[in-house]
């Protein structure tokens, strides 16, 4: 059993009393930081510092030298699964995401495979262990996964998509092959983040990027039902400590009730939420992370603190709270902003744990 | 005082007794149909196109040949008011609309000027009456604008944009600076309806596009705010008759109570709010326009009439429900899809009217 120097994060994820806001930022080993695009130029694609474990912990640890961050966040790629799937992965300039061979007929379906974490994906559990070792329970170390609907966006259509036309063609046509295909995904989801965890992570968040552009009929049968299937297969307790669990749809603001039920320890809030309210409709149930406009970090220092401010009052006084983005940070914010909004949440939020 | 052969939509948009529910499609004088890209080829530019009111009077009526739609809406496009401020509008091939002057400064917004709808755009009202007289009261003509905060977002960027950092840096930045040019863009948008509703339109709608990439506190204070003013100055009897008001904000659904009390008649929904809980929340206080996912129109007849039955079963028995999609049909639909759509509505929807 390990005891962490700053376990805020594990507290407030879990509503126990903290003296501060607990604070990180999705996306915050990345582009808008010089040292990590060294690394990455180093590395010579982006897949490359995915795949090798010391690069992937060397930028995991960067925005820890510059912020007081409460948590580091394991960098990886959301699409490592189908990757490890034999899909092929790889990355255009100026297009994201792609794959050599999407998924389009039940036979491709049917011969997806589930991966061996410590097979397959062995790289990432490597990098989970070195960044823990590395950490020396400084903060703890989140682990994080694709959902399984996330993951078959990708897959089906092969790329980024705007419309979703493919994979929404599948899920109309073949409602049952779609269940299939997020049948075999959730396996391999709760056997990736179990890994994770047995590597080392303290805290697993799913991210379920793309559920938002579902109808809500369709985003609770073929999105949170594989997300809480996941739930249920994974362990929550490693090294005799809670590992809490978080749950982020982006544009899922409609859907916090059922997203509540679902047996997460915490739900992810984009910008559109408003953090009271939400709080007010599941607040006794989940913890929320969030949930500050991305774009709010291009204002000047002044005008983050005082949207800092209004989330922090937004949510009110007690625990159960994680500032974070209501996304990713974008690749061209300034540092020295980010250090503003995370000096901020510090200084500003003592008062509502009092 | 004219009365309408078919006035379905206008009772349903007040929430008056109908025998069955009443249907039309965002973009539905567009891009899937082979008859509009003849016309569109024959116009050289979009811009051309919507500045003719000939042809655009011939491209809104050509769906209603094809489709027993309860309504013909405008062709325009959402843009016209900024051309008409000076700012340059026009399309680049696979990039959507472009300003070649966006608004930057202070001094630019200043020198906005409000744009007399029967001068800098009546080419626009010329399509209204040449619509209105062509369509022989069949059925009811919609009018529409962009709102204000839509408007802007275009304005500031100098096109579309995907996280908006231009606008949303002058809103944080220099609110005041903001809200003037909000200001300006209310007056010209209800002066823009106005016109249109003098000219023959019978109900008119505020496409609030990109209210939905606020954060809560920010919509309601740059977009809802100028949108309720919009319905302030709007003049909402005309010829004798009510001229219902719809407003849509696309990712607006976690915001339907303060949209039901902004004096709109009619709400529209996107895909993903739930229209059954949609009306359990404003229902009493307007009615509702919407919410079959766009994408929905890719699938099989069969299927379409099935997701058709379920938002109809969603939304219930009474008046105060407008078919459409949660957004504007996608240019390679199928027309016999959108038969297959309409006729599901016309044969599904008399029982919840009994």
């Amino acid at each position: 059993m390990t005891s962490l120097n700053n376990d805020t994060l594990i507290k407030a994820l879990l509503k126990q009393p903290v003296t501060r806001t607990p604070v990180w930022m999705m996306r915050q080993a990345g582009r808008y930081l010089p040292e990590y695009r060294k690394v990455r130029g180093q590395a010579g694609s982006f897949l490359n510092l995915c795949t090798n474990p010391e690069l992937a912990c060397e930028v995991t640890l960067q925005p820890l030298e510059r912020f007081a961050f409460d948590a580091a966040i394991l960098f990886s790629d959301i699409l490592t699964i189908p990757h490890a799937m034999g899909l092929g992965l790889y990355f255009s300039e100026g297009e994201g995401p792609k794959f050599e061979r999407p998924v389009r007929s039940a036979a491709d379906i049917a011969k997806l495979p589930i991966p061996d974490p410590e097979q397959e994906l062995r790289y990432v559990m490597d990098a989970v262990r070195l960044i823990r070792k590395s950490l020396k329970n400084r903060v703890p170390l989140i682990g994080f996964s694709g959902s399984p609907w996330t993951l078959a966006t990708y897959m089906v259509e092969g790329g980024s998509s705007k419309s979703f036309a493919r994979v929404k063609g599948l899920l109309y046509e073949q409602p049952a092959l779609m269940h299939e295909m997020l049948d075999k995904l959730a396996q391999s989801v709760s056997a990736y983040l179990n890994a994770q965890i047995a590597a080392g992570a303290q805290t697993v968040m799913l991210f379920d990027t793309w559920g938002g552009m579902l109808s809500s009929e369709d985003y609770l049968e073929f999105s949170l039902r594989y997300a809480r299937r996941v739930r249920e297969q994974l362990h929550t307790v490693s090294d005799g400590q809670r590992v809490p669990t978080v749950l982020f749809t982006k544009g899922g603001g409609q859907w916090l009730e059922a997203m509540a039920d679902s047996g997460y320890d915490a739900l992810g809030l984009d910008w559109q939420t408003d953090i009271g309210l939400a709080r007010a409709r599941v607040g006794e149930r989940v913890a929320l992370q969030g949930n500050l406009d991305p774009v709010a970090l291009y204002a000047s220092p002044e005008v983050i603190r005082g949207k800092v401010q209004a989330v922090l009052e937004k949510f009110g006084a007690g625990s159960g709270h994680v500032f974070n983005l209501g996304h990713g940070i974008l690749p061209d914010i300034e540092p020295s902003h980010v250090a503003a909004m995370v000096d901020a949440v510090h200084e500003l939020s003592p008062v509502w744990h009092r």
